[in-house]
């Protein structure tokens, strides 16, 4: 299966850098010539939403634009929300072969699967048993360069569906800030062991009033590892990482299982 | 290490039901006996924020009362946002020896632990290398009966703080809904396979504009197992499910390990 393929898939778009960003309109182009594709995205930006649904409010839906083969719709809620709202009101067969997430604007790497709302897209995709991807781009700029994901993308995307892989696991793909020719391959690898070493910044209002704002940095705590996400897109590589719903800890199940309680 | 012993310990609380929630009142109680107690949770409610973080906004935060041994404040942002605050500007060591977050007001076992902020908070205790636990009782009820929790969850507390257990895993404490004498114990388990099978239902508001509300019901994807938390808590067991941070799927990464790309 590849994208001159015969066969017409049905392909859902998600993001979470709102429907007017640029990595959504990279990732349309990357998926268009596989088939029909539908695209619900947030109207406005969700990034550092995890996998946040709406509960206590209502969402809005609105068409943005509708051709025969690309149909654009737009809501209010969380990218998570997004996923439910199409398989619930937008996608006709209630059924794709494919859905993707991205390409968002900066690094999902490492620790930040944890508050990225992109690949919390892709988590919902596998509870509906569909094969999902999230792309990132190491790039936060607006105005970022997805030319290299548009075409390494395709190549991650072919395999996907030749493998037919996608029940137990969703792929997280980040790109490393580089023009196609000097992006080096793509590698398969695990997740680096990191953590936002965030702190809240505080300020005062015009007021006299305290009030606080999120900043912070990322830590890989395996500098030296040279088999996660971090270390191969260090090396100008391409990496993606499989991950999975079940989030016990199984190793350290076994040790429990000594507990007297 | 028990309730009783005389090294008095710096424990700091979280919910996402907010700051006025039953189930936080009865988490301070669970907690008190064994030192000092720092509180800072959502002013309002935070189900289903996942890990959210607050990027786009300030958070404003609020003292509500003060003794010796309880420090209790509000703040706008999520419960990942009240963890992140408080190692910046409310814990006094910025290190604390536990993290408790709930009693949460319903389930958190499989599934949930996804979407909750709960067990969000717990996770971002893990960032900062301190012993978590996130507490749930299977009863939504704003005036549910969590005396039994209290009980219960301080065997749990002991066992974590004698077995210094938690620099690699945060712990997932789900209780049945049954008062102290019918819990027949306490069992270590894995997270059950399941999913929450949402939709969006359509309404039209009184303008006729259309809007969407979330509705869904979990549904247990191994409805056979015996060895799942979904498993114990049917059978009036309390659960506890050591979570992970690695989100990599090693069964899928040795398999694609042949992929060619």
């Amino acid at each position: 299966m590849n994208c001159n393929s015969e066969k017409k898939l049905q392909i859902f778009v998600t993001n979470d850098d709102g429907v007017n960003a640029k990595g959504l309109a990279a990732l349309i182009e990357m998926v268009q010539p596989y088939g029909d594709v539908y695209v619900l995205a947030p109207m406005f930006g969700n990034s550092g939403m995890s996998q946040a649904v709406t509960i206590h409010t209502p969402v809005r839906m609105k068409k943005i634009s509708e051709t025969e083969n690309l149909k654009i719709y737009a809501c209010t809620g969380t990218p998570t929300d997004c996923v439910k709202l199409a398989f619930s009101h937008v996608l006709p067969h209630k059924k794709i072969d494919l859905l993707v997430s991205g390409i968002n604007h900066g690094s999902n790497s490492s620790a930040s699967v944890l508050y990225s709302a992109t690949l919390a897209a892709t988590t919902e995709g596998i509870m509906y048993d569909t094969p999902s991807i999230g792309f990132s781009l190491c790039d936060h700029n607006d105005d970022a360069d997805f030319s290299a994901c548009i075409q390494f993308g395709r190549k991650i995307i072919d395999k996907v569906l030749t493998e037919k892989f996608g029940a137990e696991s969703f792929l997280n793909v980040n790109f490393p800030k580089l023009p196609l020719d000097e992006l080096k391959g793509i590698k398969i690898c695990r997740q680096a062991k990191g953590a936002w070493r965030e702190e809240f910044e505080k300020r005062t209002d015009p007021q006299g009033m305290d009030y606080y704002w999120l900043t912070g940095e990322y830590v890989n705590e395996e500098p030296d590892a040279t088999d996660t996400d971090e270390a191969w897109l260090a090396k100008g590589y391409a990496t993606v990482v499989p991950h999975t719903l079940d989030r016990t800890n199984y190793a350290e199940l076994e040790k429990m299982k000594k507990w007297i309680l």
